[in-house]
């Protein structure tokens, strides 16, 4: 049998598509499941595809700590206010936790009650936290590694999509590390199941809207990862649209390229950051392809993040794309591939 | 009774859009249209709302050269290799143009080339031109005035949404005149009726995609219009993207605040630009708002232009949005504009 | 000047498209409107296009009753409950009303509280309120004449889309008037601006469901109306479905044909019952079309049904098919006319 | 390793899917695919998370005859003319044929030349041909044993979403079988990747249509089976509609109830008629739900169908849904659960 895994707060978006990720897997069993949505019912009557897993019962909110006892591994696709107060618990109670929100992302408080705007997590459990992505193991700084971290925390979806082509560049410094800009397009699951307004079929169809403009949480969390790539201060400037997709995010990158930089440099140098054809899904995971080709669609419903790069030679500048599946690269399958790396899964990088 | 004006490609989205407008204009009479996909029908077969108009009979567009001995003035809808023919031999048989294609929009014939692919019109014909985005008359260089021209070419709708935010800021001094990015999101519409495996349902709902990044023929008619009204030379980067929308288009600039610029000061220098209330639609075209709320619903059928900025005064960067309904100010609404004032209707600027 | 006329609910989507079709009009002056959401801020801020009604400001709910003073006749565009309540209310204070809800349509006390759930006004208001079907004046009863009622029901947008094409062909006794089954198909305003889990764009979006099935309180409303035009009892199941559209409504009707009855039978019967070519909008109302062309883009933004019926001769039944924009001829644009009808305004039916 | 499978058509929507379906079985190996789009490509360069088989070569259609020698099962996902000259071939050769198409659904050749408009194919290949709707074996008369079956025939999308509720209340003798109305909605992949006006985004989004009323191939189809099941004539007026959905397809069906039948009786029909809680996909195909409950979202993706039924009992009436993903039940899921049978795979029916 597998690894025992509990999942908080299964019933969003990203919490049904990683019990679906964590059931398909041999290496892992779904043991505990948290929604007060759900409580009380099987998780198979709502999920699809499951497997035994959907004998499950969904147990209220309020007993998620006891998943400390049950799994070895907790993930946390609860809000950050919920991840900031649970997480620490469930540690405490033993057990390693992955945490999908961003409350564990940014170390400097500051910052972090500047974009979040509430109090931030202890910082002897900041200062343990191992921020992951997967493929640019630069990004998470000095912390602890995957395989024996306690708490890690999974990248937000605009910052996976936008770190992901602008790292080749800055790791081989092709391009200017000030003066970047990210023009941010995503599904409205990425704002997770919320009741409001703006995101009424009647708001959002045949409608595209600016939001937090300047101003959104996953700035300084880009500015981070690249700067501790770049090895020195990377500054960016983050405008996200909500667009009338489901699922599906786009990250347009532009910038200065540094004189004499081709279109060639820009794609060997995204080809050579990401050399690895195997994954633990079995395939690339990160692709390098044409500006035109780093669609939605191509996608949509799968692990994968297609990025490219377009040189405006002319005018010193480039256009760096990032597209993944906001549900999946941008939050469960991204989790899965650090879970399976925290239990030294092999093929997890 | 009104002057009489022809539209040549009515079947057309922008064409379609021109028939209602100006059929609903007491000092107009659509006295002629032109379009192979419909001629021989009556227009009101496939255009509600039109009035009188409904009873115009659509001619195959082999015969649009007539329209010159019906109409005072000729508006074109069509393609841009096709308005580049056929305006010379409008002019030349006595009626004045309006063209909403690009074949006009380019002065210097290496730079029409470079992204139109094709022979630029003749250049007595060009230089002749009035460029015209009726709210910024500094845009149309040393051409004649609006109401003399015979032709005038209509701008074009990634350039109208860049444009008029943008030569707000540059016209004041409170941005770099280079280092510019444009992000364009345009709805299908954008892409006139063209049947292509990239504009079937099954291929745009649930994606997006970037197509001709930093090559996109409004490239250069943004930089000319920038420059003119900055008095010095600007150079953009602009990736378009296809999004999900029927009709809508935002453009979100990027772009570096001279030092010391404030929110304020962008606010004061949009709000200056376009003071005036009124205009042909009896209300205001230009509306400055915040970012949130330069929304494609917010323009969405209407003849407006919302336009935004954000300072990011911590990285000496900012944003600044603009948002049309493609089909309307980003074309036939536009054109309305110009056509009024080409016939020197009152409060037709 | 023109009649002052006043809306209530004027922020909902129906209310939204009265104020501008009122506006719109040489004949009516819109002087008062009301909406708890937008109050105190002046109607153009959020509805483009409305000229000098622009300036009206918005006043709250609860002032609604003053607008008895104010105007001859008050537009209804509120829940029914507030309807029931408030309908009463204006006339006692001597203006007329037009109400678009369902609170006036059943005249049956038990039929209403079955359907609505909620206790029917006053019987003596019920007794005089005209229900009105443009097209069908036979649909309205025995009602007082339209150009004297004081109270006048707008009918439900399934029940247009639906009485339109099945009244003509049971007025000529070409179909049996038992055993009709409608199938609706509605976009998402036709429920309102409703803040629910099920209006979400991401449950609308790539979905499609059936809701009140056989229990929809446009069904007795159906029934009647054709009863009253086919001079007997007719009966329907109706089976409404949440489509994702924003606006538009198809009703698509089954039965069985008399015995000989062709195709060409069925569309003589419904080209001669809506022959008049003009109307308040200065063109006909109802066209009758192929089945393929009753399509919810050519009645979309119009005040436009389109009706078409197709014989399944060897199984002696037919499919009848209604399509309308549940806002305009499903809502607003029916009000207009029945609006222009109550003030004798030429050409209004 | 797994019994070598073919797929001919492998670059259309159901293609795609059956790829992936295939692929994910331990039993089967795909070894052979076919289509002109994607030849001499990787079609792991296409289709995400196919594991071993992103490696397999995509071949010309004109090669697909070979695959008789590569494969004990070729899958044809091709257009009914094309599988109409292919089967026999392939079968001459020695594989066996499990058709997606229509080719082989009708064995009365003159009501197939009726609804398809080209010449069915020889007698004897269709007098041994079995038509297969894995829950309803009465479904397929008297043809040879899915186990031994040289040629299997899959059903129209439409025509399993229809026949799966209306069977279980024909088989009890709960509803007249005449008189019966099935309103179809299906989304544009019902269709096929085909290049054509009607199917272009500006056409789709925003719009709703009926299509080939009482004329659709799937008639026939649904009457044969339906009439097999009941024991007696069935037949059935079936209007079909486009809906703005890429995928997912419901039908509502209407008819008569037999006097004193309850609700409880057409729900205890439908769940005592698919009482089988296992399948090939290690859960339920067949879900029994309340009418709100048949909805695309909850199939969206998935080898289930929902089914439901109301009765009306006042008016003696019901009204049945089925709920589909067309790609999935209505194509390639429904696909898998045949050839696994062909294969006589232990768990399939």
């Amino acid at each position: 049998v597998g690894t025992p895994i509990a999942i908080v707060g299964v019933s969003g978006f990203s919490g049904i598509e990683l019990a679906k990720l964590v059931s398909a897997r041999r290496e892992l069993e779904l043991v505990s499941v948290f929604s007060d949505r759900w409580r009380g019912e099987l998780l198979g009557k709502h999920v699809a595809g499951l497997g035994r897993a959907a004998h499950v019962v969904v147990r209220p909110q309020a007993e998620a700590l006891m998943a400390a006892h049950e799994a070895d591994v907790v993930l946390l696709a609860t809000p950050a206010e919920v991840s900031a107060e649970l997480a620490p618990k469930i540690l405490a109670n033993g057990s390693r936790v992955l945490d999908l929100s961003g409350a564990f992302r940014l170390p400097d408080p500051d910052v972090f009650r500047a974009y979040y705007r509430f109090e931030p997590a202890d910082p002897a459990v900041l200062a343990e936290t191992r921020y992951a992505l997967p493929q640019l193991p630069h990004a998470s700084g000095g912390a602890p590694a995957i395989e024996t971290a306690r708490l890690v925390s999974n990248p937000g979806c605009y910052a996976t999509a936008a770190i992901l082509p602008l790292a080749a560049l800055l790791a081989r410094g092709l391009v200017e590390p000030e003066g970047l800009f990210i023009d941010g397009k995503s599904g409205v699951t990425g704002a997770g199941r919320k009741l409001a307004d703006k995101y009424l079929f009647t708001e959002v169809a045949e409608n595209l809207s600016a939001y937090r403009v300047a101003d959104h949480q996953h700035t300084p969390e880009i500015e981070l990862a690249l700067s501790r790539i770049a090895g020195r201060d990377v500054r960016v400037t983050f405008a996200p649209h909500l667009v009338p997709l489901r699922r599906g995010l786009v990250a347009t990158c532009f910038g200065r390229l540094h004189e004499g930089v081709s279109q060639a440099d820009l794609e060997a140098a995204m080809r050579d950051a990401y050399p690895d054809e195997s994954s633990v899904f079995g395939e690339r995971i990160v692709e390098v392809v044409a500006v035109e080709d780093a669609t939605v669609a191509a996608v949509h419903g799968t692990p994968r993040a297609r990025i490219a790069a377009r040189a405006d030679t002319p005018r010193r500048a480039f256009v760096a794309i990032g597209a993944i599946d906001n549900l999946m690269k941008g939050a469960a399958s991204q989790a899965l591939e650090n879970l399976l790396a925290m239990l030294s899964v092999p093929g997890a990088s």
